[in-house]
């Protein structure tokens, strides 16, 4: 059985990160998505959303599981629970040689876990989770981008944000 | 079981692309090389010239088979054969937005067969099949970048043609 | 009363170009469409039939015109019928440095006149004439990349392409 | 009677901006600077200064508004102003793809509204905000790449400093 | 005399920098490392960490300085050196633009001072100081990436976070 | 003595060549421009017209010298020279991928020669020996781009296949 990891930050998951799992799941008997903590920069949403959020989006997708990755290096996590691929999506050219400095140097840590570059439907290939963050929080409409929870919990954050700012501005 | 096809010229073969057989090798239970014709240059040598000189390279390797690509749409050979990717060697950004051309028409053709990008080593990121042929005619050394049968064939082709000038400056 | 041109080869004209001319109608008021012979490679379509399939593919556009671009400097062309603006498409990272060496020599010689880079829809990044010619060539189908006129004359030249291939065959 | 905005953060304004401003203006009949107060990152200046500056630099300028952009989506100010198109300079492959982000986004939520791409003249295609503002806090001469009220304020910015850390330097 | 300057962050010190120091010493009488103290982002070493480590991983490299950058332009420290070149390496597309930016003010600045790019070995194409530092302090092994001197002072680093997060917790 | 060697095909040679010259003689003690036959692809002029105009628009350098390269691999030629380093002009992202594998097939078969990259002025970041060919062909004016001596010879070729041209028409 070959399995897979797809890791990543997901801050928020979107419509991209769904077609490439989509692929991923036509090479491989099952895929894990990996959601990191991202300790270098502050998230959006914490890991225990990010995690609520996919596994509720993913409710009708079998051979997937959803998991927390608590640190470390990703290659030793992939090599512990023996997946032969680490899945990532490549939509421009400026992910390129950033992508490629990590699995070169996973390589070398790990010859025998290869990476595999899946590319998103065109429709996606300008789509981040940056713009998403961006663009949702000036109250811009991200419905086709990402899934219904994911939009829903982008509503409650915003909603939730609004009224905090309009207590201090009432006060 | 999974399978997957390797298209391309391999006008020669080189450590490169066994580089990237290998890497696909880890995840798929066989991979065909598929050598195509090239209808649209001419090829330093002929596709049967080609297909011996893989084959031959490729002696000790289990799980792999090397076929001829007659013509037609590659993606509808895929389906044909019932594979479920087409593995790409990935290098450089150069590569990359032609890549993503030929892999989104073909995912528009059959979404069902997914194209994997691979990355080769390092060491093989900028060797390419042209450089190769430029500079073995040149008389140049690349015996650390092909195997042997392509090291002897470029060594006789060139050879050959330098007694074939040869012979025209006598007369 | 603000003009453009929309210079290109054209070969053949495809829901891209479309695309990147309804842009180019927003922002200008007439917008001409020359097509250029192209004397550095052959052309799958004649300019004549280029020039066709173009007038019957914006039969409902207003506002637009379709010319023969005869040859000679275009950046000339453009002044001579007095527009403000040369259009472009701009897709990919791979179009970008030829475009500005274009662009900064036409504004080296008339810089009255400014090239306006316009970007297609998502679904167009990677579309190109040459993939079209390439996959039509092959039998696939580009139904949702061309206009039907397009797409018409594109099963004309393959079928009579065919045709006359069965004729040597059979003689 | 057609009109574009130009935003950015202008932090500081340069020569650069100006050509683009001009080339803008060759096409429009109007265009409204739109400056922006960037609540992602410090700016050098804050947005007043930036807003006199670049009325003072532009002075002389017909068919040209400032304005201050109070923060929302860029694209809805866009649509409630009436605009027809958003100009972007492009100067080089690392601006292509966040570029493209944004712009296809913005198509997104109003297509009638088109993001004008244009190439400031090649003097300026290494020249930014970022590059000015590192030389000028160190006492390099960017005389030759902003305006004299750029310029000016430049110096009583980096004066100034240079007196508060003498100052505190001497207590 | 011909002297250069090869200046940098080197946080830390990798064998891609001794690779291109090496190629420049094929072309320049001397070579002054020039460590600068990246006033802009915190570094992982202290500068006076990384001038000592430089130093003693170059102890037995003649015709090679290594030297403290206490800030100002740098294009004005090479002039007062009187050195006729400034070295850079250049691995990737992504370093391509900055370093141009970087290159044609300095040029501006102090055009008889000429920015030399040199190539590193392909190994170390995709090898960049912040992958290192990842890589290190999530306990990977980098031995081959930097000399030894520097694998001590990364052991000694994380060895000591690690001792102290420890006495935290335990407190 | 540090010698150098500039080769290229420069058809024709322009005022970019003569930048990259000019900070080459920065560096060395002494440039060789080698002038290379390129047997791929026509050239405009001939090998030895293109000698002659570059030894016309250098004649009041010293330190140069300008020399037709026979043929064999470039590096061999440097070697058998003695030259440290070869010279190459670094424009574009478009340039980069190339250079990079011809540099590092040159570092593979003879390490002790380094291929240097330097940057012509931004004024000439876009202009190619294939642009100046295009537009002086079609009547441009390319005077700013190329010495005397090159734009007497593109005139000269241009009018005579102008009156070639005629005289087909006349009969």
């Amino acid at each position: 059985m070959k399995q897979a990891i797809y890791p990543g930050t997901f801050d928020p998951f979107t419509y991209g990160h769904i077609d490439v799992l989509e692929r991923a799941l036509n090479i491989f008997d099952r895929v894990s998505i990996v959601v990191a903590v991202n300790s270098q920069k502050k998230t959006l949403f914490t890991i225990d959303e990010r995690l609520a959020m996919i596994r509720e989006s993913l409710a009708n997708y079998e051979r997937v599981s959803v998991e927390k990755f608590e640190g470390g290096l990703l290659i030793d996590y992939a090599k512990q629970k023996g997946v032969s691929a680490i899945i990532r999506g490549l939509r421009q050219v400026a992910d390129f040689e950033y992508e490629f400095q990590i699995a070169l140097m996973n390589r070398h840590l790990h010859p025998e876990i290869t990476t595999v570059f899946l590319m998103p439907n065109e429709k996606y290939t300008y789509l981040t989770s940056s713009i998403i963050r961006e663009v949702a929080s000036l109250g811009g409409d991200v419905g086709d981008f990402v899934p219904p929870p994911v939009l829903h919990a982008l509503h409650q954050k915003f909603k939730k944000d609004a009224v905090s700012a309009k207590d201090l501005t009432e006060k």
